[in-house]
């Protein structure tokens, strides 16, 4: 495995994602860290993306070795968001995230959408969502559902819990 | 409201705690950001606190017009580890975990305790959870509980919940 410090991407890796990567590593360390992915990755509207997410987004992705898939990942939500983002705002209206969870495939009310967005969105006059609170409302709706739906084995949309249960779904996906 | 810039701390403000929190606030925003109080506090093995901790304490004691608050909130949790941290090694075993959750009046088996241990110790011969984890377990745990609590109004122990209570229960106290 080719050493981050050599300046020559590794076989198979796309030598600008990797100059993208070293320049990103500002420490050198062979890892990205939650600090380091902060300050390289810029919302619309200019701001950062907020902590939550670059940790969410790290420990999605792993380390230095799985950079490619750190890249991938992060295009890959961005075209996401790009498709989500149907007026091109370079943010996303309670309309428009209605629409991205039914795409999804979420069955999901008004109701629960409007509670994300009181909860994510910048608050303007138009209220909406930039593309590091999107990653993270998607990233902890999917995590969320999968514990819902490993419980719900008879597919019949709730679920008996008692109180450990209840705390070991949130232990083991959530924190 | 005496401006954090003066110097000189507002009436009924202690000036040591004071001059603590102009240290800590490196940029004289007035507020604390969460890298600020990063920086700030240590564990007894000198590793700083960790992300997720700084997020929570920061949400729970609100900016710098509450500061004695948050000077408060960190030397309560202080006090509570030690109290917990009976053969006072800095950190807290399986056994101290096991003995603070059930003075706490929370009645978890083992498994349970295990599973944070997993997540949370530090990986030795002994594993044991430094202080910034024992803030985050416990703040979790504590709001969780809320959460089943408000759903368990018979106190049976355990709930029926449709898969946005679970989503909406998770939303609103852990997101």
């Amino acid at each position: 495995m080719a050493s981050p410090r050599t300046g020559n991407a590794p076989p198979g890796v796309d030598p600008e994602a990797f100059t993208w990567f070293q320049a990103v590593d500002a420490d050198h360390s062979g890892y990205i860290s939650v600090k380091e992915l902060k300050q390289a990755l810029l919302n619309s509207n200019w701001s950062t993306f907020n902590d939550e997410t670059c940790l969410l987004m790290i420990s999605e992705s792993g380390h230095v070795y799985g950079f490619s898939a750190l890249l991938r990942f992060i295009q890959q939500w961005k075209n996401l968001f790009q498709q989500y983002d149907r007026d091109q705002s370079g943010s996303i209206s309670f309309n428009e995230l209605q629409q991205a969870f039914s795409q999804m495939g979420y069955n999901l009310s008004p109701q629960f959408s409007q509670l994300l967005m009181a909860r994510y969105a910048q608050r303007s006059s138009n209220p909406s969502i930039q593309l590091d609170r999107f990653i993270q409302v998607c990233m902890q709706l999917q995590s969320m559902t999968d514990a819902f739906r490993e419980k719900d084995t008879g597919l019949v949309g709730n679920v008996r819990l008692s109180y450990e249960d209840f705390l070991t779904m949130v232990v083991t996906r959530m924190m």
